[in-house]
């Protein structure tokens, strides 16, 4: 632990706004960098990605905000070339192509159990914000994530022998972000930074009396 | 649009672990402030925040990531008196008697429609990783925030004249972080930096053959 944390934080990208970002993103307020940077590569450098930063990541996603604190966030985390391997069979083999490139697999899960049989009815919610926090520790460590929805969700369930009251979310690939050359070229056409709708068309207005 | 961002992000407690944090929370790892600092007062002391403040706080939510970069993400936002009484209609009393003192509400629902009549069964999730974006950004900006699930969500539903498709999630209160004795003394023992599982908890082994 390390109270002056500041010259570890401040790595590639989120001190000023990335020109690649800035192609696709025109933030019109003064958002943090760390927003308009971070974006979903599938394209990885081979990196072994070290115990040390998989821990990191997941403790600040462990701090993120829960209804009652209940934190239903749970982690199965494959780094080994067998989990990994593991993983790939329930990955939608498209996705595979390149998530097999990243350094580790994290599989997201959202524990709906409570105390008294009863239900948590908040653990997707939840889990997304644990999702963010993944995203951008990561980011501040120079390394990019991409979530995966598409994946076999019983095959995850039984091959990892998950407990029936955890519903699987989704499946992140973290590594080193790599340049386009390092992706299967049927790829390169959807990767980088996406646009975002206006603020015009998410804040909806209403009527007060 | 700025550039060069850092000494506007850099404000307060989010470059070195916050000792108040601390108390309650000690990480194992060399987890960025961000996520240790944030925490979610219910201490709120006056000030009036500028629609500046909302939209930045906004967009840096807008970039969050999202199945197939949907973005279902939609806000009702209320800065005036009029709006806020209108949102306290709905916000359960216990949780009015601290929130009626933030600046503003965010209400963030999940659009649930698509394309084609299509139903997006990820609106959760992804409005989850919006809402720890709002909590970020605004910790950035020396702001807290405080998501509550105890309102009555047919009764904004209603009151908002919210489209049949949105699924209301949460009720965020957003001010400027005061003192415990601007807070009702009945909070004061529940009002802090939460603590966390630990990541033994948090991180599941399974066998891989």
């Amino acid at each position: 632990m390390n109270s002056n944390y500041t010259k570890e934080m401040e790595v590639q990208n989120v001190a000023s706004y990335n020109k690649e970002a800035l192609a696709t993103r025109q933030p019109k307020h003064k958002v943090s960098p760390l927003f308009i940077n971070r974006w979903s590569t599938r394209a990885f450098e081979p990196y072994e990605i070290t115990e040390e930063e998989i821990n990191t990541i997941l403790e600040a996603a462990s701090y993120a905000p829960s209804a009652n604190n209940f934190q239903p966030w749970r982690f199965f985390v494959a780094t080994t070339e067998a989990q990994k391997a593991l993983f790939e069979q329930f990955i939608m083999p498209r996705n595979a192509v390149w998530s097999q490139k990243a350094s580790a697999y994290i599989l997201l899960a959202g524990d709906t159990s409570l105390p008294e049989g009863k239900t948590n009815n908040n653990h997707a919610f939840d889990s997304g914000a644990a999702w963010a926090s993944i995203a951008f520790q990561a980011k501040m460590m120079g390394l990019s994530t991409r979530a995966m929805g598409g994946y076999d969700r019983e095959k995850a369930k039984q091959l990892l022998a998950m407990p029936e009251n955890f519903v699987p979310h989704v499946v992140i690939a973290i590594g080193k972000p790599g340049t386009i050359d390092l992706l299967d070229e049927s790829f390169h056409k959807v990767n980088g930074p996406t646009p975002r709708k206006s603020l015009d068309e998410l804040i909806i207005s209403y009527r007060v009396e």
